[in-house]
């Protein structure tokens, strides 16, 4: 018997554990699992709700998927220990890995042969806001999804936007969103870096360009990482070449040319090829201070 | 005889037309010039303060400088009709146009060969904001210049930033602003028409990007035009081949990659090669979608 308080969080990341305590804080009886035991055990032990996948299955009324990526979500879904199977019939999925557009829509028809709701996902906010209960989603699917995933969404979001009646348009938004994201950050380090070779120091370049027409959500929220020499990931460095790769593919696909994106692009991908992949995305500055020979706050001169 | 309260207001664009109406607005006895006689005219009728420059020049106090570029702002000054020999020593040359560093330097040096103050005070806030009094300036110059500038930064501006005791920080800061504005005007447009691809309405976009972390000053200025399909221009095109063409001088004086604005520069100058260079630079997004074969709201199907 499903119950809609019922729910369980797949993949626990930054986004995926704040997610799950964000379940847990509205009062729902939250799974959590990870690849990673220490992590599942973790948060079963801080929730209280403990049981294993294929056997709590049945029982809930959505399962949110905080995974990586498509291949991940395919693989949580339908892969070998796949949960599609074990879903009462009129559950849903939370789908929230970025994704294709079409990949959501085949995802959705998969589930719809199992009896099962899909709900494109795609989440914006950081893992401060997925820890408040506070992401910004962009949803598409059917006026039944949207009702039974309702419970969950009220828990996990601020905002829920409802771009479509079908999957798609929430995963076509959230590449948008994305593109405009990865270039934001890539083009903040792009230009404080500019400014320390003109003598504008990191710190004057956030007080005064947060407050000029140059400024960005992301400006304003990464800038400050480098001024702080501190790059512990809220986000990764490898999340990019992954999501802007993901817009790329789409934007070929429909034969679109995207050349400021695949400028960014390429400084993500030199930033992983320095090694930096696991640092907080602000350090692809980093690449512009090594090709310019600059020393950042915090690095050795 | 000088007096903080005679200004002049040279270049009525659409940045100095603002400038001068704010000073009026002030209280300034405020005398406006351009190369364009009807337009001298119109302000000079609207103002009350009637007079040609070089006979005005020795009684002003300051004279803000609202030309296009370094070569227009070395005319004002040091042309055949120069103004500089017709101020009075102890006066304040306010420079407003995007310029680089060096070239700030060297004109605050040849004003100190007249006995002239100079201050490097590029200006941040589009036309709406320079009619309401309320520019952000990026300033810098000797404490003496402010002085002498204070009265008249008051009616122009919101705010002031005061980055340096001498010129070229002011500048400096500029660049580094217009690299941002240039890249997101473009990466706007960029993401608006790849999401129309994607079946995202532009009006849609605007709506929910907006609240994402996608977003940025320009975008929320700028995505709407489009939407409105209205390009009257508040900033034209044309600004950002020169703008962002100094800042890539800068750049490469200094020997630093700046690929992202490289990028966007070259959808600019498309732009411009498509005609639009008098347009809103919200039209960039024209290159995109012919490119794409879209059609944007209010466009040709």
């Amino acid at each position: 018997m499903t119950d809609t308080k019922n729910t369980a969080v797949i993949g626990l990341g930054s986004m995926g554990y704040g997610i799950a305590q964000s379940c847990v804080a509205a009062g729902l009886i939250t799974y959590g699992f990870d690849v990673r035991p220490e992590v599942t055990t973790r948060f079963q032990t801080e929730s209280g709700a403990q049981g294993i996948l294929a056997e709590v299955a049945p029982t809930l009324g959505s399962v949110v998927i905080a995974v990586l990526n498509a291949a991940q979500t395919e693989e949580v879904l339908f892969g070998p220990d796949g949960i599609a199977r074990h879903l009462a019939p009129g559950s849903v999925v939370i789908a929230c890995a970025t994704v294709a557009p079409d990949f959501a829509k085949d995802m959705a028809a998969h589930c719809a042969d199992h009896a099962l709701h899909y709900l494109d996902a795609p989440i914006s906010g950081g893992s401060i806001k997925a820890a408040q209960g506070a992401l910004t989603i962009m949803a598409s699917g059917t006026p039944a999804a949207f009702d039974a995933a309702q419970t969950t969404l009220d828990a996990m979001a601020e905002t829920v936007f409802r771009l479509g009646d079908a999957a798609g348009p929430g995963s076509a938004m959230k590449a948008v969103n994305q593109l405009l994201a990865g270039v934001h950050i890539a083009t903040m380090a792009e230009a404080l870096t500019f400014g320390m070779t003109q003598g504008v120091a990191p710190d004057q370049f956030v007080e005064v360009i947060s407050k000029c027409a140059g400024s960005s959500w992301m400006l304003e929220n990464r800038a400050p990482h480098i001024v702080a020499g501190d790059y512990t990931p809220h986000s990764s460095v490898n999340i990019w070449p992954k999501d802007l790769g993901i817009v790329l593919d789409i934007a070929k696909s429909a034969q679109f040319s995207a050349p400021i994106t695949a400028a960014a692009l390429q400084q993500f991908v030199a930033a992983a090829g320095m090694g930096l992949g696991g640092e907080d995305d602000a350090a692809v500055a980093k690449v512009y201070a090594r090709n310019a020979g600059l020393t950042l706050p915090g690095g050795k001169s």
